[in-house]
């Protein structure tokens, strides 16, 4: 049985954007949840400034307190060399980092070039040798959404700069739900081919309804790394109203439908995601924690025993 | 560049379980602006006792209003031979027949067996003879919400039944979203195999998140024809909250990004989905209608261009 690998990114991505302050036990125990689940990694949260992202104010209480379980690995966002320094004493296993692969996104969301974002980075690089793994999150690899198209060999030309520094993992990202199967399953097959020596995730966005068709042409392409949010939160200020990231457990309950080994205890986890309403304050995008799982079935309406019995000869 | 055909369900399958009334002018307003996109098809309404869904008591009269566009083939519901007359006399050009796959399914949802159905839908069949083509919509083909799983073989021998008495199409039905792609994919190349000579519809519906996956699987598998509910209406009685029918601008505008041919004006399906909510008095599962097309573009905040200049040399 092929195993997938899930990032669990709710308490970061999912929850950077959340008007409403998550206290910090709050975090913590949905962290521990999460590691009881199964997943292989979970973004836990972000070192960026608190002024800028005032929900992830308090990352070092929250990677202080959470339960490190054996199996699981505790990623962090590392934005810049004061984050590092964080991160470091935070002790996390994994950093993140990220830029955009669009200059123009780059410019709008880093308020930086692409070439001031990565050497800002390479010396983020340099600082987790030997304490830490490298993932890079390239943002907008499918499409930007002031640009427009965003061509893949620039995907795989910063790919290459961030390999060629020896990072562990590359996580493409679909920042703003632009990408579609096929461009999925040809960008799964073009970053294969180049690195096959990496972790290669994919990370997309239901923005468009595609999230889910996406992951199936990925995964049929060899894929078996995903980033996804619980409850599918982490919208996009673009589209207001439209979902975020793929939905954890709308994902793990397709591909183990499918056959597939994902790892994660669902019961577990559908029971996290439908307490998230509770915890954010809104309904989220989630269709699995509505309608239960394929084989939750229901009981006949009585009526239909009295019919079935008249039936009888 | 291959062609998918879509037929739209909004007014039938869509409108069915809303609470609120939707007027006759309403009606056929809506049917006119979707004929005008280039749907294949459009299930107008259904000749069901009017005591049964009161939302379709106007059949005749949205029959006798609608415009008949050339090029698009218009379709009602006929559940038994009371319904065949009223189609006739309406001139349907083309009879959907229903009947389930499941016995407890049929027996809760037609009170009657299959055999039973059958046995009624025969009739009907030879009633359309030289008036209307013939359609039989399979329910609960990839599983029953009551029983569990639904053979594979069964949805053949019922399938071959109908086949057998000269139907021209037939519709594979995921009447409450248990599909999943490597099932929809396998369905695909059974019925292909089999009943080549028929006119193959999938009807899936987005409960668990996997609609689109499914057409995705089932589209690289040959099948070209699919339902689909403009803004998604059409929920489930056994899933409060979830997703109903695909949403057809959602579907569409996947499939036209990946190239193919749906012969579908989507600028003018969306603005159609966008005064949908309105008509039904609440928001619908539209991901396109809210986020836009992928290749619809923002303009960047304005300190992007500032910071673009201060970066020339």
């Amino acid at each position: 049985m092929t195993r997938i690998y899930f990032n669990e990114v709710v308490t970061r991505d999912g929850f950077q954007n959340e008007p409403h302050f998550v206290p910090t036990e709050d975090k913590v125990a949905l962290i521990d949840g999460l590691s009881h689940c199964g997943f292989a990694k979970i973004e836990v949260t972000s070192f960026t400034s608190s002024k800028a992202i005032p929900m992830l104010k308090d990352a070092e209480a929250v990677m202080g307190q959470i339960e490190r379980v054996p199996g699981v690995e505790y990623t962090v966002l590392v934005p810049n060399v004061r984050g590092a320094e964080r991160a470091l004493a935070c002790r996390a296993e994994e950093w993140n980092l990220v830029m955009s692969t669009s200059e123009t996104h780059n410019l709008a969301n880093l308020r930086m070039s692409r070439e001031q974002s990565f050497a800002g980075l390479r010396e983020v690089v340099a600082q987790a040798q030997g304490h830490a793994a490298v993932n890079v999150s390239l943002s907008t690899c499918f499409g930007c959404p002031m640009e427009g198209e965003v061509a893949e060999s620039e995907v795989l030309r910063w790919a290459g700069r961030f390999a060629d520094l020896g990072v562990r993992g590359l996580t493409i990202c679909d920042t703003t739900g632009m990408a579609h199967p096929r461009q999925a399953a040809a960008m799964a097959r073009a970053l294969q081919t180049r690195f096959a020596e990496l972790q290669i995730t994919f990370h997309f966005h239901n923005t468009r309804g595609m999230g889910l068709a996406n992951v199936l042409a990925s995964v049929d392409e060899g894929i078996h790394r995903f980033d996804a949010s619980l409850g599918g939160l982490g919208g996009c200020p673009y589209a207001p109203g439209a979902s975020g990231n793929i939905c954890s457990e709308d994902t793990i309950h397709m591909l183990q439908a499918m056959g597939f080994d994902t790892g994660i205890d669902l019961q577990r986890l559908l029971t996290l995601a439908r307490h998230l309403p509770q915890l954010v304050g809104h309904e989220v995008p989630s269709q699995v924690a509505k309608a239960g799982r394929i084989n939750d079935l229901h009981p006949a309406p009585p009526y239909v025993e009295a019919l079935r019995q008249g039936l009888t000869p």
